[in-house]
């Protein structure tokens, strides 16, 4: 292990960590709350006291980073950022439990959106700010961050990226990782500032504007008002936002790719086709299965594809209970908890290539079982597919549902809820989506857990977010090992 | 497709039904009730009718069976088997409805115990005797049965014990298939009457401990009364059922083993040991939580040990209604209801090899993700598992979840039930479990579907009895297609 290497690396992600604080103490200074910028400024300079030494001390031997120290640099850099995020929550007093507040920075970093918040109208810009901003950070990861700002900071970074990237593959824009953090980061920037601008012509408030436009952005969905999106009751704004949930779901290579002139390219992806389809075909049979309670053809549609796409795109948001829907509408946003979105964007869930490898794989295997003789290669995106690639991509299934089916237990052991809360729970956080059913629905939160469950769901929501593999490893003995 | 002997074989196993009703035919005579009699003897007569010709005027050019002819014979034979099944429950006038016959008899022959009975106290005896007694058939398969009968049936038959028989491989205890058949049923009958003479020698009258006997050999669960097990209110009784539980999730070629005096060599089999431990912990863990409940030690083991034991077989009996358990305790059964038995059982679920094996491939794949360069073999049983055998292990785990969320989907369109009804419905039912939580809880039963969600939870069944494939292909345009 190259733990000077990886205690560099740390001290470096938490001054980035810092400096991304800086714009909410400048909303706290602006709105006047002067103990809201003070907790801003005192963690900052917690956060200067950890990591300056730990940056400019430290020196590794080796520059090289193993695929071992890799995996500990993306876990623990998630982990020591989730604790120092959740500071100004708990210095400025909007949680009295340390635990509380770092549910919510884990919450925000890994764009679950799942919230302990139950007091709103007292909650100061600043922090409120800071909320919303660990969702635009963690959208595109950390690490990603740090590579567009400081691209030589070390030998070999796909390590880092690859772990905190979401999805079987990495794609790469261009060939050099720096630059391809930099064109994502651009991108992102200049959807999120559109839709921003978007959200103020509908009449949002340049703070409000500004929340929604990065909760939307990094697929995570915390709101600054107890009824979410809701809040608003306005047509052009839920318009708006479900397009960009829709949009901020989508394969980044892709707007590379449309943005570059390969429109026709980046339309013929497979996954966007799946993801489309399911788009279009949930959409669909959640408006007819609404149409009854809403009367109206179009208002049927405005909530049933903000629903479905607030789930599809592990957003979170929220026009309305979708808990209070016919049983028909809500076994299907159930299982959609488990999608997600397209590989390479902010949202979580399992990812759409998965499941389309998923369903191609159990087919083939359908159909091995009664001609076993016969050789069929899976095909996605017009090419065969590897078979330790879907040998991968099932055993993460596999681990994706034995960590929910653990979740859910460990949840049970507190004893507060029942059987579909906790489920749900599980599976919402692992697939960083935010609400669930039951006590933890568009309506409740997840304040009524006790410390031990609120720990094992910030497990699960990192887990969800570095998919799997990252968390996981810190639990092998092996890791701790020495080399 | 080699229909003519297709036909053939599903003639000869409706014989081989008709041949099972006696038994039943026989008790309603007994037991004087005209009405219960003449249903048999019309259902034994249509049987024959369909049956006879089939037998005898097919002739098959080709008496070779290939996969996919045995595939469909299968299938086939379990899905026709119900619908003669049902026939005495439909014409007893049990059920009104055909579909409510239908289910009660998929729910027996695949030994799952879920049930659409009301009525306990009506339900004349040889009605009753028939639907325990498909628990007993269907538990070790009735193409072993037929093969156990007619060893010289068909030129190959491995693919027919394969289909129906439980676990990733075959456990052959002697060379020939015909022979392991009859070893196999000898056993079964055996084990089937010492825990019939146990039940009486606990009190039971005769037909009670044939019902109950019947009930745990093929860990179906049906009862004669509404109360299940409980109704007995026996200490001695749910010990017996609780040993005999876990007996008959034993894979069955361990017994022949000791019987044959290689005790020690059984002894070793690792999926017992995982199976024993899983119990163990399960039972400790379940005491535990509801002793507070029942005061006294001894009470609390003995209805946490039957409940454990209970789904963990996926026989689904019940002395009492688990529902109103405390949360942990029902969260282990939850994720129980996944598990099931040992391979080579007359049990339902996942199977304990499964699980074992999904377990070690995800502790494999965590240390491969930080030590991509270092290869290692999973083992179990003391060998090195090909990776084929992991592959195939991954791909049913993938398809159970699916199969599973595709039920509850299927059970929300019918807008009856919520969340946890209708997943653990299709959960129990896919695991041939038998009782699930909320509306189909132990204290429940599943009258209150519809006819549609009937239909889809008699598919799960008979894909949980038959471990996905022979079902599946089905629904595979390629299996119809002419060769």
């Amino acid at each position: 292990m190259n733990w000077r290497l990886v205690l560099r690396m740390l001290g470096t992600i938490v001054l980035i960590e810092a400096a991304t604080m800086v714009p909410s103490w400048i909303i706290a200074l602006i709105y006047g709350d002067a103990g809201d910028a003070r907790a801003l400024l005192i963690s900052i300079g917690l956060m200067l006291i950890f990591a300056l030494p730990l940056r400019f001390l430290m020196r590794p031997k080796e520059r090289n980073m193993r695929a071992r120290d890799g995996f500990l640099v993306v876990s623990l850099s998630w982990i020591v950022m989730s604790l120092f995020g959740a500071l100004p929550f708990w210095i400025g007093g909007l949680f009295h439990s340390y635990v509380d507040a770092l549910f919510e920075a884990v919450s925000g970093f890994t764009t679950t959106g799942a919230s302990v918040l139950t007091d709103f109208e007292n909650t100061p810009h600043g922090l409120m700010f800071w909320r919303s901003f660990t969702h635009w950070v963690g959208g595109m990861g950390v690490l990603v961050l740090t590579l567009a700002l400081l691209p030589r900071l070390t030998g070999r970074t796909s390590h880092l990226v690859k772990a905190e990237s979401p999805g079987p593959s990495l794609s790469k824009v261009v060939p050099k990782m720096g630059q391809s953090a930099k064109i994502m980061y651009l991108i992102y920037a200049l959807l999120t500032m559109i839709q921003f601008l978007l959200l103020m012509l509908a009449g949002m408030n340049p703070y409000d504007a500004g929340i929604h436009a990065m909760g939307t952005a990094g697929t995570g969905g915390f709101s600054n008002y107890g009824a979410s999106v809701g809040a608003f009751n306005s047509v052009a704004v839920d318009w708006i936002i479900t397009v960009f949930m829709v949009l901020f779901g989508v394969n980044f290579a892709l707007f590379y790719r449309a943005l570059t002139g390969q429109w026709r390219e980046a339309l013929k992806s497979e996954e966007l086709h799946w993801y489309l389809s399911l788009l279009g075909i949930s959409v669909a049979a959640v408006t007819l299965i609404i149409l009854p309670l809403y009367g109206n053809f179009f208002t049927a549609l405005r909530y049933g594809s903000f629903q479905v796409a607030t789930i599809v795109s592990t957003t979170g948001y929220a026009t309305t209970d979708f808990s209070l829907w016919p049983q028909a509408a809500k076994g299907i946003l159930l299982c959609l908890m488990f999608v997600g979105s397209c590989a390479g964007s902010t949202a979580g869930g399992l990812k759409i290539v998965r499941v389309a490898l998923l369903f191609k794989s159990a087919k083939r295997e359908v159909m091995r079982s009664f001609q076993p003789r016969k050789v069929k290669v899976v095909r996605f995106e017009g090419k065969g597919c590897d078979e330790s690639l879907l040998s991968q991509t099932m055993v993460f299934f596999v681990i994706y549902i034995l960590l929910m089916l653990l979740g859910t237990l460990l949840l049970s052991f507190g004893g507060k809820f029942d059987n579909e809360t906790n489920l749900t729970a599980a599976l919402s956080c692992i697939s960083n989506v935010g609400p669930g059913f039951g006590v933890v629905g568009p309506a409740g939160n997840y304040a009524g857990y006790g410390a031990f469950e609120k720990i094992v769901l910030c497990v699960l929501m990192l887990a969800g977010r570095l998919e799997l593999f990252p968390m996981l490893a810190l639990f092998h003995p092996e890791i701790w090992r020495k080399a």
